[in-house]
């Protein structure tokens, strides 16, 4: 029987999703997790890999095997082998059995948070960048539109990494401030049918630029292609994998 | 010189402000840094301790040293020297060579955060408390509306503590209620010219209960005085010290 899981995990104190030997990885403490609750190794995917660093409020991943369990109680039984970075949140039986997370997302919401303050804020430092310097998020959101729609975003990965086709579709970003621990916040959300590799950091990192009048590479990059016509890539901390959507619900309520 | 510090800190590896011989503590983590810049030990004090596990977004302490960077600039200098879990957002001169952080505060603003969720929430664990059931913002509102006022909160501090006089004046308590992280989030603010021991946990794990429909002793609590007539005290990792007010501006704009 193939599971579903929605999982959130803090990524603070993980070489990020994917199973690497030596490494601590939210990939392995599920495995390891699911290895107790089934009795036998389980291969576990997710509906695409997250960085080190990068936080999941509700990743998605499916696991096979075969267990007395319901499906909706699973939850509950990985939690109590789970160190506490890591949550299921949900739990249930895949609609069918070919169904395969990786495959058939539909689209992907991230966000990625920072803020301008005259230093590093404790309580911030794990889930947010700081800026050096402060954003205009009109400018922000107006640079923001040239991203809505299909293009090619070759200009928008890191190079060295290359998939299929760098054709990409944004259905959504908006742009958000507000005041919070003696500093500006500003949070970009921002879903589509897929995302390059790095794309959402380096999006990211060139909407700041724009807001602190430090860059316009937008139509550029789209026109050369070029990763160089855009701003510095942002650090993981401060990006989050929202939420997956597969076009049905799949856990229920909770979702 | 009197020197006045605005520091944020999160709480969750400190043994609590107060020095503590052995134990990590954040009136330990500045001493060791402003003796660095000083050249020699100097007295540090706080608004008011705040307990393990316990954040600030804006605690006020002040130090007594001769240097020859200017005051506002301190706040750079120890930054340097101090752990990513504690900095100085700003740094002044006192007012006056007598103005003392501890006896002059008037009035202290303290955040209580806590959420209802299937499961603990690994972005939220460090900061905020899980409820094991949704509340009731409207009685929770209702409820919080009792305690605004001059009351003798005797009944809202742990035993075995005592202070001069129980009599404390709230002068405003909000409570927000949002979704966020796959769970709802609450926030009780409360504002007050000062707190007895645990007296902020004491009145949100009240208004939690009240909000579940489990309580309702703040009445009793007042006639009586008695600990027992409210709910548990709430753990320390939702608390935060967002801010003191001293009546006059100590920190420029950067306040």
């Amino acid at each position: 029987m193939r599971y579903l899981l929605l999982i959130g995990y803090d990524g603070t104190d993980f070489s990020g999703w994917q199973d690497q030997p030596g490494r601590r990885t939210v990939q392995g403490v599920l495995a390891e997790a699911a290895e107790k609750v089934f009795g036998r190794k389980t291969a576990i995917a997710a509906s695409g890999r997250t960085d080190a660093g990068v936080h999941a409020l509700g990743q998605v991943a499916q696991l096979d095997g075969e267990s007395s369990i319901p499906a909706e109680k699973l939850y509950a039984c990985l939690n109590r082998l789970l160190p506490p970075d890591v949550r299921v949140l949900a739990s249930a039986g895949a609609p069918s059995p070919l169904f395969d997370v990786t495959r058939e997302a539909k689209r992907k919401t991230y966000r990625y948070l920072a803020y301008h303050a005259p230093c590093e804020l404790p309580l911030a430092r794990r889930y947010a960048a700081r800026l050096p310097y402060p954003a205009d998020v009109g400018k922000m959101r107006e640079a923001g539109r040239l991203l809505i729609g299909s293009h090619d975003f070759a200009a928008f990965r890191s190079s060295g990494f290359t998939s299929r086709t760098s054709v990409r579709e944004i259905y959504d970003l908006e742009v958000r401030e507000r005041q919070e621990f003696y500093g500006t916040f500003y949070e970009i959300e921002v879903t589509g049918n897929g995302f390059l590799y790095n794309m959402v950091r380096i999006l990211s990192g060139e909407l700041f630029a724009v807001g602190a009048g430090k860059a316009e590479g937008i139509t550029r990059a789209f026109q050369t292609g070029e990763r160089k016509a855009l701003a510095k890539t942002m650090p993981p901390q401060g990006l989050s994998l929202v939420k997956v959507d597969y076009g049905v619900p799949l856990f229920g309520t909770e979702e």
